[in-house]
């Protein structure tokens, strides 16, 4: 199967503060828009999932910060599912510079399944593609 | 009836932005934040709102920027409701320094009354003590 | 002069709220993504702005909603800058669905230029380049 | 010496998602408050740090969410330095409901000290005010 592409992030304006980096809150969004962007590259797009009567939560976040990042700049992140356990998996980030020299931070998520009343769902029972997609990645 | 007590929001870090000032966006997020005390303390909260099946949408928003706001201050918002028709009502908004001495910014929002498929409710029928609060305010 | 492009934004689901649609406070922002999208596309990166020693604060803001925006969506926004004299702009935005058949919201921001003191500057004098292209797009 | 107030934080509208719950990345922010609330309790307001030259930026972050959060909820965070060496330290954050009773998240973050230019400061030299607050509550 082919490589997904890293995901490209532009640093707007109103995600720095008034240290004149990128506010660190904001890391943890873009682990999510790469992670979703992840999810939609390898045809699960979040929206359908939600669709299907299914959220993964976020369990866990976490991030390391290497360099700070400053608006002007394009980061690229790098993803990649590292655990699945059946529940629950876990995602590892790297945010590099554009050109993918400098490695700003690095991050992980852990997520589980869950239907719409937050009750923990067996996607191998109930989205048997989900359960091998990941099953695959892992 | 006594009046409300004005709503004092202290500023947060990562409301800044790299000019170290408050980034202009957060002003709609303070007028949020203030028109949910408003109703709160008037005996409404946004989470009970809700809970009856109704939801209170922004229609429009504007925001005049007099002075910036800086990281270390505490403002205070008045919150005055200034029409209502029934469907619609209208709020504005004066963001002071945290003595009141200082307009940093002021602004409006407009707003409906939606159920939760998002269709115009009448709170005159669905919610009469609604609509008697909005009707003496005005 | 050839048109400028318009700017895309993929809805994140950070910035959707509990009523499941975009938060309102956000489109505030994305008129700020687009601004200086539209701005880098002139040739007058915001960062380069900056550098010169100038700020363009916003002096207002205003959106007006007419259509949620929902997590899944990606929205086409239409810049303009409507007006400038001299130590003063004004741009006014339009955010449509992707296809550019329904316009979701549509607002203003006007502008002034400062240096790094917070103080107003002549463009005319301190950056005739700033101050032709304004003029040009007036 | 006396202890410090836990640090309490009304959840706004603006802070949840479509999942009806607290966005994750705002418990980062939350964490900040409640660091920030903590300094300044303890006589070290983070404008004042500032204004001596020292910046306090994010080495690391991480959060475990317990149970989610709702809008119409205050929670009571709980802030305790838990290791200074120096050039570094690290808090622990336990964010329960009101009452003290759920626990729904916890985490930690990581620090160290900088100077205007982004380079590392000894505040044993620099501030040792600050020196000995660190190692005394360590």
């Amino acid at each position: 199967m082919e490589a997904l592409k890293p995901y490209y992030h532009t640093v707007q304006y109103y995600e720095t503060d008034a240290m004149a980096v990128v506010h660190h809150s904001n890391y943890i969004r873009w682990f999510e828009e790469a992670r979703l962007d992840y999810l939609e590259q390898s045809g699960y797009p979040y929206d359908g999932i939600e669709q299907r009567g299914l959220m993964i939560p976020v369990l866990s976040a976490s991030c390391e910060y290497r360099q700070a990042v400053r608006f002007g700049q394009t980061v690229k992140i790098e993803t990649e599912i590292v655990a699945f356990k059946g529940l629950k998996f876990k995602i590892a980030y790297e945010i590099y510079d554009q050109e993918g020299k400098t490695l700003h931070a690095r991050g992980t998520t852990e997520h589980c399944f869950l239907n719409k009343d937050f009750k923990p769902v067996s996607i191998k029972r109930e989205a048997p593609d989900l359960f091998e997609f990941f099953s695959k990645k892992n």
